[in-house]
């Protein structure tokens, strides 16, 4: 693990250092971070815990750090000072990774000293927005896809290194089975996947011999690109070729992979031709600029694919390429008394949400996910009478469960500074994630035009918040 | 430098298994790494080729490495002990950071090892893409901005650290002039900008106590956020007492930041309202959700903004999130024979270019670029003939030039695996890339509607390719 500390924006160092010399910067501050509704998400899969985890637990100041602040940035000495000893003391909750999550809900809390709390915001947000986003993309694509399994195959467009590597991370959590990128497969234990380049079949004398000497050696895992020159007259015939070869010898083929041209005709044109041969149990692959958004028309059409990879729009989530989170400060204790903060904007949906909170999700007699409740954390809900749900903004409209039951959503991860949560192998985090998605009905998670899942407040959150904009607007500045 | 020798896809190391068994990874191979004609894009800014010499001079495999490569891929025992002791020996050429590039020419090439070669394509595609991508976005950005200034601010939407990290390095080779990003400032020496959050107006009774704190302790840096309550009943207003008060105590107010509502109105608003009140050297600084459209309106609109911080959209290349660069072979040495390589496609401009090559950059009598040449390596240009540039498809369209001059753009970067270049710092790489602007026309430059600047094949190259198409189309498989 790089020591990733300095990567904070300037200015919440200059910020720490002003609340080092007024001494404020051990007033406990509490900071959600969540996203705000935009283009097509309806739901995401929070990803990024666990990097997040490994950053916090990462964070110190070198020598060559203080002194590089001091340079750069002209911070006086008792700040410097300060951060040599620096260790991060507060409390942080979280949604463990693959919890489906909403937009305004807070995913992570972070209640810590200030100073602390604004120096961790940049890095929180950009682990988290990231691995949020490409986890919620590898989901859409997988709902696509349907029965047909997924990988992702992005790394060489991925926005550098990390993209490409914690994507890989994330795209399994949102429901890829496998990855190309090695790194990524020997990192997080995800299964590697790949066949061949074009460039093995050009770097032979004929694409029949390429395939031949790929059988040869890959007798088990014959999986031939068949687009190099020309699919149907040339790749698919001399796939069928080898294929028979094999059988003859005893193996049996994976099958074909198509990575140009019309995916939907050759596939069913291809189809055709191994059945034809008797191969089948020859699956096909395919990948080329694919995304949800072509899988689900390639399925209109009738296409015959077994298998993806996804690349470019995957990894870099290309139809939505951020999936900007935000982190707003909450509340704020000041000599002891703890004062809720409010952002007013002049567009509604834009204004935080006070105090510290917590986050419940509502199940109804069906075991299914009906609504998501943000309280303030003294509420209590006992689940023994019944609930009434209102909607944020239009209190008249409401609803009453008498049968329900409810889940608190975030879960402590540090507690004074003390890691109190292991983040579950990836695996599990995949395999919980796909439960999530089995709690909510289905009208909710489609793609195109999704039912918007309501995320109510509480009476007492609903009460606060009224009160401080009212507070604001009527005479504040 | 973390060890990113295993992020490569699991395809190449599936072909260098195969080479190896075949006794052919050590036939050397040539490959051209280029980007094609997408979406907006005219010219690119070229970026990465640093961390592109970094992953390279670190390439080595630990026993780690081939135990998981034994495991997860079953590779045999022959290949895994020719990783032991694996060491890149082959050649590179590239264009400097900062060059100004266009589709479909070489901006780097690769000569090596045919299973070398394979190996580091994800890689170099990866940070070549990435770095190019944000250069070129900037480059845009800064474009619209004019004499404005620019700052990338997108540390917390980039998608990971290292998008975050390079993203801020490429985007000052584009053109910005700093970065929030304290860790990218570190390592790469670029300037870090900064002001102060909401949070730190809100954490205060009032915005003119935050405000007056931020002048106390920053009394030579007072760039105060005016937008926390409402900017031009509240936030301009305490920022002038602010103003006022640093005047009287001998000291030069910085300025104000927007960062929401009516960027135009706001900023025409508040200008006035500094005039008046005698800050006329104050600086108006925005931010939210820019990028170069969002610019260019502000300046249609007359707004009156000195300076930019330009978050997601730039840092994301939000409205093309990846350059699309791919890295195809063009040449293979059989037997001592060196073989040209081509890959055919149905679309026209997807067949690629064989052979080893080089590219020229062709200068007008008045030292403007007038179109880049891609010839093979061993045609002799040595500017003494008038010279003539053919249309690349259309062979009847040429020009004649009498008075011209020509730079090779490709550089040696290794030399039989010998590093024999050193990339310049990075403020070098940005001030050669603002001279590489100021050497085009502004017509090929400008960000809607471009003219399409020329990239010719020479003669040599052209009857090669020629010849090449007409032997695969003309029978082959």
């Amino acid at each position: 693990m790089r020591n990733l500390s300095l990567m904070t924006d300037l200015y919440e160092l200059t910020m720490m250092n002003g609340y080092s010399v007024l001494g404020s910067a051990e007033k406990t501050a509490v900071f959600d971070l969540f996203f705000r509704q935009q283009g097509q998400i309806s739901y995401a899969v929070a990803a990024g815990l666990a990097q997040a985890i490994e950053y916090i637990d990462n964070l110190h100041f070198d020598e060559e750090d203080i002194k590089y602040l001091k340079e750069a940035a002209g911070f006086n000495d008792k700040f410097l000072s300060e951060l040599r000893s620096f260790k991060f003391t507060g409390d942080i909750f979280a949604v463990p990774e693959g919890t489906l999550v909403f937009p305004n809900e807070p995913i992570v809390i972070v209640r810590a000293p200030l100073s602390q709390a604004q120096l961790i915001e940049p890095a929180l947000l950009n682990i988290i927005n990231h691995q949020t986003l490409i986890a919620t993309k590898a989901s859409r694509v997988k709902k696509s896809a349907g029965n047909a399994s997924v990988s992702e195959f992005g790394l060489r467009r991925a926005q550098g290194p990390d993209a490409g590597i914690y994507g890989a991370r994330a795209s399994i959590i949102g429901g890829c089975g496998g990855t190309s990128n090695v790194l990524a497969g020997q990192l997080f234990d995800i299964p590697i996947k790949g066949t061949m380049a074009h460039s093995w079949v050009m770097s032979f004398d004929s694409e029949l011999e390429a395939f031949r000497k790929f059988a040869e050696i890959y007798p088990d895992n014959t999986l031939l690109l068949v687009d190099t020159y020309d699919t149907l007259r040339s790749g698919v015939p001399n796939a069928i070729k080898v294929f028979d070869e094999l059988k003859s010898r005893g193996k049996k083929p994976v099958g074909i992979r198509l990575d140009s041209g019309d995916l939907a005709y050759l596939s069913k044109k291809a189809r055709k031709m191994l059945d034809d041969a008797g191969h089948k149990d020859a699956i096909i692959f395919a990948s080329c600029d694919l995304d949800e958004y072509v899988i689900s028309s390639l399925n209109e059409q009738g296409a015959r694919i077994d298998a993806y990879g996804v690349g470019t729009r995957l990894i870099t989530s290309e139809s939505m390429p951020s999936l900007g989170g935000v982190y707003k400060l909450a509340e704020l204790t000041e000599n002891g008394v703890r004062i809720p903060k409010i952002k007013i904007s002049d567009t509604h949906d834009k204004i935080t949400n006070p105090g510290f909170k917590t986050l419940y999700r509502v199940y109804d007699g069906d075991g299914k996910a009906f609504a998501d409740l943000i309280s303030l954390d003294d509420e209590i809900y006992d689940g023994t009478k019944p609930l009434t749900l209102t909607h944020p903004t239009m209190r008249w409209k409401s609803t009453t469960l008498d049968v329900y039951s409810m889940r608190k959503l975030l879960v402590p991860v540090y507690k004074n500074g003390q890691r109190v949560y292991d983040p579950p192998a990836l695996s599990e985090s995949a395999k919980y994630a796909e439960r999530e998605k089995a709690s909510f009905w289905d009208e909710y998670m489609r793609n195109v035009n999704p039912e918007i899942y309501k995320v109510d407040l509480s009476d007492g959150l609903y009460e606060l918040k009224s009160r401080l904009i009212a507070e604001h607007t009527g005479g504040r500045a």
